[in-house]
């Protein structure tokens, strides 16, 4: 037996949030004093690093768990699955529900309970539930469901990653241009053709590192405001990732059995584009070698940063032939990849 | 190989929030409409079915975490277990951190990544996530803790279910008298030991039922305060549960081999004493018997319902031998069963 992932789809917000947008914006360091640069070396600035230079926002009248369903939709499209014969549905998020000019989470109930009620999905042995786990939440919620299939639980399993970080952002904070809203979808099945899931890999660093990514209040000193919002530690991240993502993601492809030389693709969290330029580049050297021309389809120039949703909507964007000079065929073997909040970091080797 | 809790701990808030306390709140219905009878009067009332007398809430200078991690103390000392050698923290909440005095859920990072990092947990194998499932998420996070020990990716789980109510009551709200903040631990290793987990069972009931527990505004109408607060419809909830869990527990049993004469406890989700004592009374009238005395320990009189705490607090108070009357002993039978949001309903069999 092996476990297959047999249909994809994604939901991108057709809102586009260029840079330009960001013109008008006061940023502000945390400690509420102003750049001493104009806004438009800020941007470029972030356009260079990041390789941003548009992100999607979804409509005000739309959720987190709206387009969550819209992209499962799509993937129970793909797979041609009867929803009813789902055992698990499995919603990655971070944030609940935000409803547009509020700042409440909505989680109760649960945004997977969500999904299967707007999938009008009858059968009650369809278990729904959210897992939290920072970016990487839809990459573990793919190990969780093979663990369930390995142990016997479950056969079928829908899969989402779906965030609004559009709700959660400090338009004072610079960084507030890397996020974006999105959804992916994936159905997982046990099959009996050879490939899927060969090896997977999870990791917590705690120690030092809980607080890279958070919840704090705006750059915009206002006693009176106690909102928050998402924050990070830019750099502490860019460092923390490059010394430990190429360690898993080579320990995760010895654990599959494949050589270097048989890595067609690696689908990684779009965060920061030199950021995992230089991941690459690392993994690769870890093994003497550089990396190949096109191994690693980036979306993050359109899409930004939409945590759980960016590696589900790149691996249907790369699968449907909507990324230009990228293709995966069967057989082909792929990582999968990601770090974020807590610091968590996770990989899979998948073979189609 | 069996998989065994091996240790459990609770914390207890030493805030007691009396009946009496709720004596000058304003209760109104949804519609904003007042009372016909006194305070007196409902409260009254308000006792005799859920058998509420008091709850516990949290000091203000504690969160969600916190108590989620003076829990995990208690059951690692119980289990006498490096904490080192956990393979996953599961936190199962659903609102997150909610400080005092304030309205927004902060669930990035995860609360289990809080709690591994309170813990000073260096391993970064040790996986820590957070589940979203209602009031049933430690049982269900029991249960995922039992895939991924059988699916040979864990030895050894800590999870925790840990909720603070009182953080997200409308005062105006009847129902705000059934909420209560508490946190209650177990680790969960592999074993040699007979018994354990023999059995369990989880479902979803969304189709009609996605929101009968919601997040809403306040009784106390007023178009400027958009603040949302946990809500229940509470008679279809209690319907919902006497038509379903029963036969959750049933099937659960049936699946375990064990008959209904060797069950020696049923330590269930406490909302409410008259609908818990329906339950289990339906539960054996499915046998064709009744529940025999003492068989349902309960501590909602004093403790409330602390939604995914009240389980593992009542299973660590009766293990203690801090319940009158009430005893487990190895080689004991028991069902651990729970109801709430989703809806959601899960059941164990559990051999001690």
């Amino acid at each position: 037996m092996s476990i297959k992932i047999t249909g994809v789809g994604s939901y991108i917000p057709n809102k586009v949030e260029k840079n330009s947008d960001f013109q008008k914006h006061e940023f502000l360091y945390e400690d509420g004093t102003a750049f001493s640069q104009s806004n438009t070396v800020i941007i470029e600035k972030f356009k260079s690093i990041t390789g941003i230079h548009e992100r999607r926002y979804i409509h005000q009248e739309l959720n987190n768990s709206d387009i969550a369903f819209l992209a499962a939709n799509k993937a129970i499209e793909d797979a041609k699955i009867n929803p009813e014969e789902f055992d698990y549905i499995i919603v990655a998020h971070n944030y609940g529900d935000v409803l547009h000019n509020d700042l409440q989470s909505d989680t109760v109930p649960s945004l997977a309970t969500r999904v299967k009620h707007k999938l009008r999905i009858k059968n009650p042995k369809c278990v729904a539930y959210d897992i939290l786990f920072g970016c990487p939440g839809w990459v573990e919620a793919v190990i969780q469901a093979n663990a369930f299939i390995k142990s016997g639980l479950a056969k079928k399993c829908l899969v989402i990653g779906s965030e609004t970080l559009s709700r959660v952002v400090d338009k004072h904070d610079r960084d507030s241009m890397i996020y974006s809203d999105g959804a992916g979808a994936t159905v997982i099945e046990a099959s009996n053709e050879e490939g899927g899931i060969l090896a997977h890999e999870s990791a917590t660093y705690s120690f030092e590192e809980a607080n890279f990514i958070f919840f704090g209040k705006s750059n915009k000193l206002d006693a009176a405001d106690e909102r928050k919002y998402i924050k990070m530690h830019g750099r502490k991240i860019y460092e923390f990732a490059l010394s430990h993502v190429p360690n898993a993601m080579k320990s995760c492809l010895e654990k599959s059995g494949r050589s270097i030389g048989e890595l067609k693709k690696i689908l990684i969290h779009q965060a920061n584009e030199k950021m995992d330029e230089a991941i690459v580049k690392r993994f690769y050297k870890l093994y003497g070698t550089t990396p190949p021309e096109g191994i690693m389809p980036m979306s993050i120039n359109k899409l930004g940063n939409s945590s759980v949703a960016t590696v589900p909507t790149l691996l249907d964007l790369v699968l449907k032939g909507k990324m230009e000079g990228q293709k995966l065929e069967k057989g082909d073997v792929v990582i999968l990849a990601s770090v974020g909040a807590g610091m968590n970091i996770n990989a899979i080797v998948y073979q189609f």
